[in-house]
C-alpha cells in the first residue's frame, strides 16, 4: 500500500501534498516506470478525502509527464525524462556556441566585448568619464515626460496597445515631417518610418543593401558601431580619410569610380569622434558627387539640433531633389535614449523596403511611447528642450576648451575646434608611441578616462589619438576632468610613467 | 541699389524679412552669383535699423549657402545648389531601388506585400476578420498599465532614460526568471535577454547563426514570418511535416542526421497555424533527438500561458539539463503587443552572442516599458490578467467549437480541435480546387475572413487550408462568423459560386 501523509493544518491544499508526495516517491524510484497506481476512489477512501482531490494530483502528475493514464485504467509510472532543476543543469552546455555561431557573429561578439569600456573598480577616486557619448541624466525633462505620456495613455488608451501602424505613429511622423521641414528639408510622414533609435535605421539599411560583394564608403575615422555592424551585414568599409574640412572628396570620387560603393555612409554634423561639421560647400559636393556616380547616401543626422556655435549648414537632404539621401535621425542625442525612438526618412519606396525588413525582425516599435513623445513635442517641450541643451553645451564646450588651453601644453596635443556637439578629438603628439591598455591605466590612476582612437578606424591605425565626449558632465567634471588629463599628459612628456 | 521693404507692423522680425526678400532676390536671380551685398553699415543706414539685425539676415543668408562672407569684405552671392523644395523634387528618383537592394530584400519585400490582409473596403457590411492573429483591445488592461507605468517612472525616474542595462531591465529579468519556474524551467536572471517583442529574439538567433550553406529544421506547416525571414538571413529552411501530434519525429530525425541543421525551430504549444500542442512524450524525444545530434532547438512559447482546456505540458525548456533549448516568450499574446517587450532564455554565453548583435543592430530596450510591465506584474495585474484570458478564450473557443458542429458540414471541411490558443485550422474538403483569389473574395462577399494556408509553407501547398484566429473576436462574432463561412462552404459544394 502506498504511504502518504495528508497535513491538514498546512496551508498546502491536499491535492498538491497528494502531488508532491507522489511526485517524490517517483523521483526517489520507490514508485518505478510501470507501477500502477491506486484508483482514485481507493486512495481518497484511503486518506479520507474527496475522490476529486486525488483526481486533480493525478491530473499534475500526468501533466508534468510522471504517469501516463488511460480512460478505465489505473494509472501507471511512466519512463521519464528529468526535470532539469538547477542541481542537474550543467555547468558546460552541449552546444558549442562558438562554433555553431557563424563567423561574422563570433566575431561581431569578440568585437562587442573589446568595446566595454575601461572604466570604474580600479580606481579608488571617482573616475571622471570621457568616454561615452551616454547623456548627462540631470538633464533629463522626466517630469513634463512622464505627464505627457500619462495623458497620452488616457486619452488613447486600447489604441496604443495594439500593434498599431507598422511605420509608426502618424502623429509622431507628422510632427517630425515638420521638424525636418525648419532645417530645410521637405519630405511627408509617409516618407518617415519611425526605427527604435538611428541605430536600428543604420542596421536595416545595410541589412537592405547587404549581398556578396558589395561594398560601403564611410569616413575614417567614423563611429565605432559602423564597422563592425558592415562587417556582420557582409559589406566592406571603404574607409576614406576624414580631413579638417570633412570626407576627402577626392579620395570619394576616386573610391565611387572604382569600387562602386552601394552607398556613401556620412555624419556632417559633430561627426563622431572627430566632431567636425562640415560646410554648406562640402555638403552640396558630396551630394554632386553621388548624384553623378547614382549612389545613394546614408546621412547620420545624430546631432542636427546640437549646433551652437557660429553658423549651422543645412542636411544633406535638405538639397536632394534626386532622392539619393536617406536620412537617419533620433531624439536620444538631444532629449534622451532610453525612449529608443529615431527615424529614417527616404523616398516612398525605399521607406516601403526598410519596413518590410523591419516588420520581419521586430515588426515595430511602441506606440506608447511614441504617443508620449509626441504629446511631449506637440506641448512645445521638445523645442525647449533643444535651446535649453544648446545653451548649457554651449557654456560647456567653452569651458572645455578653456580647460586645454589652461591644462594642455600645444606641444603634448592638439584637437579640432569643435561647432558643436559633444565631441572633442585629440591627437597625442606623444615623444614615443603610446601603448593602449599602458595609457588606460595612466589614465584611470589620475582618475579620467576617454575613448582611445583605434576604436574608430576599420584598420589599426588611431592610435595617440582620443575621443573626448562632455555628453555627461557638468563644468565643473569637465575643468577637473581636463586638469587631470594635463596632468598625465605632463607625466607622459617629462617620462615620469 | 539694393530694393527692400521693411514692414514694421509685421510679426515677423526685420532680420527675418531682410533674409526673406534677399532669399527671393537670389531665387529670381535679381541677384546673381557673384554680385556683392551692400555692406552692414549701408544697408542698416537705408533702411533704417541697427547694422546688428543686418547682420543676423546675413548670416541667415550664410547658414543656408546663399551668400560667401569674408573678414573685411562685402558678402557675395554665391553658386548654389538649390534647396529641394516640394515642387521641384522629381517625381521618381535617381536610384533603383530594386536593382539597388540585394535579392535576398527584394524578395522579403515582395512577401511583406503579399502578406498583407484581403480584408475590409471591398465589401459593404462588417467583415467579421479571423485571419489576423492580433489581440482583441477589448481586453486590454489599460488603466491598470497607466497607473503602473506612470509610478514606475515616478519611482525611478531618470534611471529610465539612459541606456540602462543592455540585457535589459534586471528587475523585469528577475521577475521572467521566477514566472518560468512555474513553467518548470529553472533558470536565472543573467540566463535571460529582454528583447522587442519574441519576434526580435527569433531574428537575433538566425542572424547567429548564419552563414552561407545552413539549413535550419522547420514545422510544416509553420508561423509565417519564418521562412521569409530565414531566407533573407541566408538561411535554408528545412520542412519537416506536422502530424496529428506535431513534428514527424522520424522525419526529423532523417533531417538532422542527413541534413545536419544548425538549429530546429518549434512551437511545441499551439502551434501557430495548425493551434496543436504537443505531448510531454513529445516534447522529451525531440529533446532527445536533438541531444543526440547536438543540434540546438529554439522553442517559440508564443502561448505558453493559453493552455486551456485539458491538462497542459511543460516547455521543452524545463528539461534542458545540457543547454540545448532556446527559449523565447513574449507578453504581446495574452497582454497586449504594443509594449513591443518579449525575452529570450538561454544558456548564457548564447545570450552573451545574441546581446552583441542586438547592442549592434538597435542597442537596447526602452527601461520605460520594461520597468512599467514590471511594476504591473509585480503587483499582481499579470497573473490576474492571465487567468482572465484563459477564462475568456476557454468560453470564447468553446463557442468556436459549438458553431462550427452547428454550420459547417462534415463533408465540407475538417478541422483540429485546439487545447488552447486562438488558432484553428481546418482543411477544406473541396470537390474541385479552390483559388485563392475566388475564395477570398467569395469570402468577403460573405462578410468573413481567414488565412489562406499557402501562407504557411515554404513551398507551394497548404491550398485547401485556412487557419481561423479567434484572437480578436468576442462570442458572437465569432459565431456570427462562422456561420457565414458555413454560407461560403454551402455554395461552394453546391456550385452557387
Amino acid at each position: 500500500m502506498l504511504l502518504l501523509n495528508l497535513d491538514e493544518s498546512s496551508r498546502t491544499p491536499p491535492y498538491q501534498q497528494i502531488f508532491l508526495q507522489m511526485k517524490d516517491k517517483i523521483e526517489l524510484q520507490v514508485l518505478r516506470p510501470g507501477d500502477k497506481l491506486p484508483s482514485t476512489r481507493k486512495l481518497a477512501e484511503q486518506l479520507g478525502v474527496h475522490r476529486s482531490t486525488v483526481a486533480s494530483a493525478y491530473q499534475e502528475l500526468w501533466a508534468q509527464g510522471y504517469i501516463e493514464q488511460r480512460h478505465g485504467c489505473r494509472p501507471v509510472v511512466r519512463e521519464r525524462m528529468q526535470m532539469a532543476t538547477a542541481k542537474d543543469r550543467e555547468q558546460e552546455g552541449w552546444v558549442r556556441w562558438q562554433a555553431v555561431t557563424s563567423a561574422a557573429s563570433v566575431s561581431l561578439w569578440e568585437q562587442c566585448r573589446e568595446m566595454k569600456p575601461a572604466v570604474a573598480g580600479e580606481t579608488g577616486g571617482e573616475v571622471i568619464d570621457f568616454s561615452s557619448l551616454d547623456m548627462d541624466g540631470r538633464l533629463f525633462p522626466v517630469d513634463h515626460f512622464r505627464v505627457c505620456l500619462d495623458r497620452a495613455l488616457k486619452t488613447e488608451g486600447t489604441a496604443l496597445l495594439g500593434y498599431g501602424d507598422r511605420a509608426g505613429y502618424m502623429p509622431l511622423r507628422e510632427y517630425i515631417a515638420g521638424h525636418l521641414r525648419s532645417h530645410g528639408i521637405t519630405i511627408t510622414a509617409e516618407e518617415i518610418l519611425i526605427t527604435n533609435g538611428l541605430q536600428q535605421g543604420i542596421d536595416l539599411v545595410f541589412r537592405m543593401l547587404a549581398a556578396p560583394g558589395q561594398a560601403v564608403a564611410i569616413e575614417s575615422p567614423t563611429y565605432n558601431k559602423i564597422t563592425p555592424l558592415l562587417r556582420f551585414c557582409g559589406l566592406k568599409p571603404l574607409e576614406v580619410p576624414v580631413r579638417h574640412d570633412g570626407m576627402d572628396l577626392t579620395m570619394l570620387e576616386e573610391v565611387l569610380r572604382r569600387e562602386k560603393p552601394v552607398l556613401v555612409y556620412t555624419m556632417p554634423n559633430s561627426q563622431n569622434p572627430t566632431g567636425i561639421s562640415t560646410s554648406q560647400t562640402h555638403r552640396e559636393q558630396l551630394l554632386s558627387l553621388c548624384e553623378t556616380y547614382r549612389v545613394p547616401i546614408l546621412e547620420d543626422g545624430f546631432e542636427e539640433e546640437m549646433k551652437y556655435f557660429g553658423k549651422a549648414a543645412l542636411p544633406i537632404k535638405s538639397m536632394d531633389k534626386h532622392h539619393l539621401v536617406i536620412y537617419a535621425g533620433t531624439f536620444s542625442k538631444v532629449l534622451f535614449p532610453g525612449v529608443r525612438i529615431g527615424w529614417i526618412a527616404a523616398e516612398r519606396e525605399c521607406i516601403d523596403r526598410l519596413l518590410s525588413i523591419r516588420y520581419f525582425s521586430d515588426t515595430s516599435s511602441s506606440m506608447i511611447l511614441q504617443a508620449g513623445i509626441y504629446k511631449f513635442c506637440q506641448s512645445g517641450h521638445y523645442a525647449r528642450h533643444i535651446n535649453k541643451m544648446r545653451r548649457v553645451f554651449r557654456s560647456r564646450m567653452q569651458t572645455a576648451i578653456k580647460a586645454f588651453d589652461e591644462y594642455i601644453a600645444p606641444d603634448w596635443a592638439e584637437w579640432i575646434q569643435p561647432s558643436g556637439g559633444y565631441l572633442i578629438w585629440m591627437k597625442l603628439k606623444s615623444p614615443a608611441p603610446v601603448r593602449r591598455d599602458e595609457w588606460e591605466s595612466l589614465m584611470l590612476r589620475k582618475g579620467v578616462c576617454a575613448a582611445w582612437g583605434t576604436l574608430f578606424f576599420a584598420g589599426d591605425t588611431g592610435e595617440n589619438h582620443i575621443r573626448l565626449s562632455i555628453s555627461k558632465l557638468n563644468e565643473q567634471e569637465i575643468e577637473t576632468g581636463i586638469c587631470r588629463l594635463g596632468d598625465v599628459l605632463w607625466e607622459v612628456w617629462n617620462n615620469k610613467t
